[in-house]
């Protein structure tokens, strides 16, 4: 069947619904190079404005998955389960959660995304492991599955090409923001991983995409509707991105916290928050109750069996091992500058995307795509939303190379933190559920 | 100075001004080839949503304006005034317009457009005289308006080419029904012509771009604000375009119908709009009171010298003179098939937009850009809204090539015309002025 783009564009502007069948040819003709994008750009911001119906936004996540190859994971034995992130700044959890629940007998076939604009990325992060590849072969794929239960790679070019391609344009063209298009994005790689079950951790505030928790629930709601259309048990919690998760912002900084974890110690924050979603991935996929979940958890991180398994799928994909049993070999900086609290009082915010922006400008993040990162920089934050502090009592340490770099981050931490002279309740980290 | 175009975007997205160097900056860019379609056409649907303010579309239009050629006209002596419609069936005012207005002692430099949609073109009816050329060379230009008083041709490659090249995207992104837009476009070329006064005719109804006299009106305002933006003084009149202008739809029976005209005869509603655009033309040129315009325009019309302009403009553009002194010469068509009414009653409705649909797929507008019009073939409205008919009186002709496309054109006109059993007021021509 073959469909008028303009004429599909004049509806989505009106407000109509369009067909099953046209959404799947919008998507097989872009993905077959038969459509100009200048008729897709305008779809998409007609999108922005007027949405996606959820039977509009199944056929199409369904034409994005099928763009390209599927994983063939039927040989795994094991369940399949993975997590994603709406992104966040300091937000390093699924690189402890990847092994605890590789080592609780799951299997993870996690495919990552870089940094983009002020928040952070997993594969970034694991890349400051000096050798650590974030390709493997497909070839390899199963059999590290089995083997290890777990897998850290990014997207290929031939897994959800549309996606990719799509999210490119939408990056050109301003039309980012739209809870259908970030919904079909995330879900189309999702399903592309053929899982059992999917933990999505949907950020809210400051430091995230959805600043709102209505806007946050709308996405998490969308995103559950989707896997719910696909018969893939979805969980969405809502999450506060208000302040950094945990101590570091950056990326060799971000492992070594991670290591942290993984041996039993770490920032509250991020304890819980990896705990909690291994618990409900062990939920998700079948294999116990509550308690019985979080006892196996406790137990892969007490015994070491969670970090060994996070060696092995280091060393399996390149790393250098010596440098996570010894974090003082990751990349670093000598050059801390420390940002000083300028009276007593209870700190009542520490803003999560200044201290992105700032780790960005420190080199941790990227201003364009094709810009190199610094794995050694970063931002350590010293005091969170609740806390007491001092005058002069330090709020964040300055990892930076060079002093240019220094500047330009200080110069986006302007109105960063607040205090007060009242006591402050520590904000809540989990705002809500939807599955 | 330069700016970010996907910020640009997000900015008009999200309901923001844009400021007047980046809105020159964006035309500019477009015009120079630095500037990816995909970019445009996405701030073009969001300009749809969003729409622009005044202070946006005036350097918007200046800019397009600019992104060519201007016409040198300081040279004309006599007053310059043109007339633009927004589009109709059977408005062929036009025609017998600018011989009045030369005649008169004016100088009108027309450019004019092609038929689009179900509305027809001044050009295409024009064509329909044997050698007539719709290209004047510039340097012919200044030359012919001191001769004759008139010129009526297209769009050049080097005239306002920004429009040009933009109307063809926006033809394809569903992104032609936007007030500023369609502004913006007609202002800069009719600015081009370095005009001292201009008349726009708002059509208003089912067989206009715009449905609804809001609509309308927003648009006849806007078009004001750009003239009065640039010094240019616009009167808009708001003119129905429920049922089709006179009595031939088509091309060369246009003409024809033009003819009688300037010959003193011609339906009713094409004399009364056809004296009334005269009239406040020669107003806006500021050469006499109402009484004395008037009688100007009758005086030209009754001596037979606005159809001896007329001759020589048909002549001066390579027409044959023959074909407009002997109107049987025009291309034609033997076919003809009768629309009777079913029964008596008070005709209330004949559907502009079905007439014209039916005009094209008869061959006498495009159903694609590329397609060749038939001169010959139309439609004739032989009853108008308020007429007593009879049963069996013929509501239309139908002048068609072949039994195809005579099918093709019943085929939408199912509708189109309404009887009523009580006395039906012949609609208002007039809805409305805006100066």
């Amino acid at each position: 069947m073959t469909f008028s783009m303009v004429e599909l564009i004049r509806a989505k502007r009106d407000g109509e619904e369009l067909s099953d069948d046209a959404l799947r040819w919008v998507i097989d003709e872009f993905t077959a190079d038969r459509l100009p994008d200048y008729q897709l750009s305008a779809l998409l911001m007609a999108i922005v404005f007027n949405g996606m119906t959820q039977d509009e936004l199944a056929p199409w996540t369904e034409a994005m998955l099928h763009s390209g190859e599927v994983l063939e994971l039927s040989g795994v034995t094991k369940p399949k389960v993975d997590k994603h992130s709406t992104g966040g700044v300091g937000d390093k959890i699924s690189i402890p959660l990847v092994p605890i629940i590789a080592a609780c007998g799951m299997a993870i076939p996690m495919i990552s995304g870089r940094g983009l604009g002020h928040t952070g990325g997993t594969l970034d992060k694991m890349e400051s492991i000096p050798g650590f590849s974030v390709f493997v072969e497909p070839a390899d794929f199963v059999q590290q599955l089995e083997d290890i239960g777990a897998v850290m790679v990014g997207q290929t070019e031939t897994l959800v090409p549309a996606d990719r391609r799509m999210y490119a344009l939408r990056d050109a063209t301003g039309t980012v923001p739209s809870v259908p298009l970030i919904s079909s994005s995330i879900m189309s790689k999702k399903l592309a991983e053929d899982l059992d079950g999917l933990i999505l951790d949907v950020k809210v505030g400051s430091g995230a995409q959805m600043k709102s928790l209505a806007d946050a629930t709308a996405l998490a709601s969308t995103m559950v509707a989707v896997g719910a259309s696909h018969d893939l048990a979805v969980t969405a919690l809502l999450t506060n991105m208000e302040q950094p998760l945990g101590i570091a912002v950056g990326n060799a900084n971000e492992i070594v916290e991670s290591i942290e974890v993984l041996k039993g110690g770490g920032p509250d924050d991020i304890v819980y928050l990896t705990k909690l979603f291994a618990t409900e991935m062990l939920l998700l996929a079948g294999t116990g109750d509550r308690d019985t979940a979080e006892a196996s958890i406790e137990q892969v991180i007490t015994s070491g069996h969670a970090y060994e398994v996070f060696l092995r799928l280091v060393e399996r994909q390149g790393g250098d091992v010596a440098a996570i049993e010894d974090p003082s070999r990751l990349p670093s900086t000598e050059n801390v500058h420390l940002v000083r609290s300028p009276r007593a009082g209870y700190l009542s915010k520490c803003d999560a995307h200044d201290i992105g922006l700032a780790a960005v400008r420190l080199g941790a993040g990227r201003a364009r795509k094709e810009d190199d990162i610094d794995p050694g920089v970063g931002i350590m934050v010293m005091a969170k939303v609740g806390d007491t502090v001092e005058q002069d009592q330090p709020l964040a340490e300055i990892w930076y190379r060079d002093e240019s770099s220094l500047q330009s981050a200080l110069s986006v931490l302007d109105d960063t933190w607040g205090l007060s002279d009242i006591a402050i309740d520590p904000p809540r980290l989990i705002l809500g559920e939807v599955k």
